[in-house]
Parts: C-alpha cells; structure tokens; sequence
C-alpha cells in the first residue's frame, strides 16, 4: 500500500476500511457484520464507510475485489505460456491464501459465501460476472465457462480442505508439491488438454 | 429405514434425531446448535438426544458418518474396475449433494467446518482418521494419502461451487457432463494416473 505521508488520504482510509471490513467478513461472516463495527474496526465514522461504499453489498464486493484483484488473476492465466497458465493461477492463488497457520481473508471470503445465501450471490456475480469469463476467452478452450468454473471449484476447495479442514496431507505438503500435482488439474480445466504430471521431483 | 411397527424402535428414533441435527447444522451451523434445539426439532426429550450420542461432538460425528457413509464412499471406489474409480466416487458424491435447488446435509457439514473450529477438527478425524486413509490404501497410487485429500478437496469444492455459490456453468452443468469433466480428475488424482477426458460426448 502507498504511504500519502503523515495524513491518511481518501486512499489509505478506504484500504483501511476495506481491510476491517475483510477482518469482520472473516471472523463472524457476512450476515453477522454490520457497517456500524467495520467502521469501529478502522477507527473512521460510519457516514465515511458509507460514503465510500454505500451499502454493505457494496462493501463486500469492494472485499472480494481487493482480495482477489481480477486484473492480477487474469494475468496470471493470461501473461506467459499457455502451458503454464494453470501453474500460474495456482501459485496466484495460494499466495492469496497465505501461510496454512494464518490464512488470509480470501477463506472469509469462502465462508461469508457458504453461511449466507446474499453473501454467495455477490460472490457468484462478482466471480461469473467479469473474472471468470474473461479467463475463459483468454484460453484456447472448448469448454470456455465450465471449465473457468471448474478450476474456481477446485481452488475453493483446496481452500476448504486446506486452510478450514485443515486434512493433514495438504497441510503437511509444501507448495512446490501442491504445484507439481494440482496444476495439471487446473491446465486441464482452463484449456480442456489432457494433461501429464510434472516430470520433475 | 426400516419400519418397526407402529411405534418408533430405538434406531428409529435415532435416524429422527440424526435427520434433526443434520437440518440444524445445516441451517445454523455447529456453534449455533444445541441439543435441546435438536431434540425439539425430533420431537424427543433432550435426555434422550444425550443418551444416544452423548455429547455435541459426537452428534456431529454421527451426522457426518450417516450423511457420507464411509462404508458406501469406499465400496464406491474400490468396488468395480480401478479404471473407473474416480467416475464412481463422483456419482456417489453428487447423489449425495442431491439437486441444485435443494441440497442435501452434506452442504451443511461443509458449512459447519467454514464456521467452526471445533466441527472442522471433527470433520478433520472423520475423513483423515478413516476414510481417506482406506480410500488411499485401496488403490494403486503412487501418492497415497496426498491424491484422495485432494480428491476431497475437488469433491468439496464443487459442493460449494455448485450448491453454495451456484455459479452458472455449473447449476446449468448436467450430471454426465460433471461426469466427464471432474471424473478424469478424480482418477488422476486417486491413482495417479495422467487425466485423459472421456471420449464419449
């Protein structure tokens, strides 16, 4: 994040805002956070959360582009080689969720989704609305959206199992590992190609 | 089930308090459920709900063990040909889910483990104490314990994905089409096998 100097700017107080917002999102989820605490959260007065956000849809969606950031997702798939988009997306990902031991408000984003039935609908028109397609027309594919979707699924499910479940196996693997066996997967997805597990050790 | 006659025998009214505890968890989640609620919701004295499953943690564990089935989930896969082992497992899983627009406890369990600690380390034993180290042991892979917690990272990541999120192109996927897609990927990663996509259409 810029410093602005010694004031916090409008920029610095909506990331502020946005970041307690995160915070509240993944501790209590979606339903059970109000406007009212995320501004008591970032020490700011709630007309300001308001006037920057609107409602609280609004905020939640704000959340879920600072965290996911489509532009950094989208080129992750689409800068460099086809035949390592999936690798690429994968490591994006996994940056995102952070260490196993503290995962990042990516998860809340998840959870604030599988407890709330509004909070799941800005996420789907968040996910299916720009991001994911725009993956799909970036790749040769003949499945396009399904398989766009598809690779959303698993990423959100290593996320679950992973960093919410925590299974000892995906705790226990290192990065490196995840890349060498998930990767295939998501290239499989993104581009429909029948894929081989990395070579390498 | 089977009937006992006209008045509820003992694994009846076991079934009634696993069918309320499991709409519970579903609805609430594991925190906000209480023994009471559920012997209410079963129509049975909360005395009862204690005698039978004792604790909380042990009602979850049964909720968990009756919705997934872990005797059925491993004859899924390691009844029949290896070859087509993953296809298997994915049935099994999706007639659990049940339909788009009215999923079954199984998307409940999973929003039990995203909000609660306590239930996630409960999920964690059922599946990494058991199951997935008997799915692992029945196949031939080279990666063991690692490829069947990633086969329940997909299979929980469509769950949320299809039932939670309900992103478009996979409430509008049908059945054989989730088929053909994520069953390559199943396999793969139970056996290690590279992922080939079905060749029927």
């Amino acid at each position: 994040m810029p410093r602005m100097g010694r004031r916090p700017g409008p920029s610095t107080t909506r990331t502020m805002i946005t970041a307690a917002a995160a915070g509240r999102f993944t501790a209590v989820g979606y339903d059970a956070t109000s406007l009212r605490q995320v501004a008591a959260d970032a020490g700011v007065d709630p007309a300001l959360v308001r006037r920057f956000f609107g409602s609280k849809e609004q905020l939640f969606t704000a959340v879920a582009s600072a965290v996911i950031d489509p532009a950094r997702a989208l080129a992750a798939v689409a800068e460099g080689p086809v035949s390592a988009a999936g690798e690429r997306l994968l490591r994006y990902f996994l940056s995102l969720l952070g260490d196993v031991s503290q995962p990042g408000p990516l998860l809340g984003l998840v959870r604030s989704a599988v407890t709330s039935e509004h909070a799941a609908s800005l996420l789907r028109e968040f996910l299916a609305g720009e991001l994911l397609p725009n993956i799909a027309v970036s790749l040769p594919s003949e499945r396009s959206g399904l398989g766009a979707a598809l690779a959303a699924s698993q990423l959100v499910g290593l996320a679950v199992a992973r960093y919410a479940v925590q299974l000892p196996p995906l705790t226990a693997a290192r990065t490196e590992e995840l890349v060498r066996t998930v990767a295939p997967v998501l290239q499989y997805y993104l581009t429909g190609h029948p894929i081989s597990p990395k070579e390498n050790s």
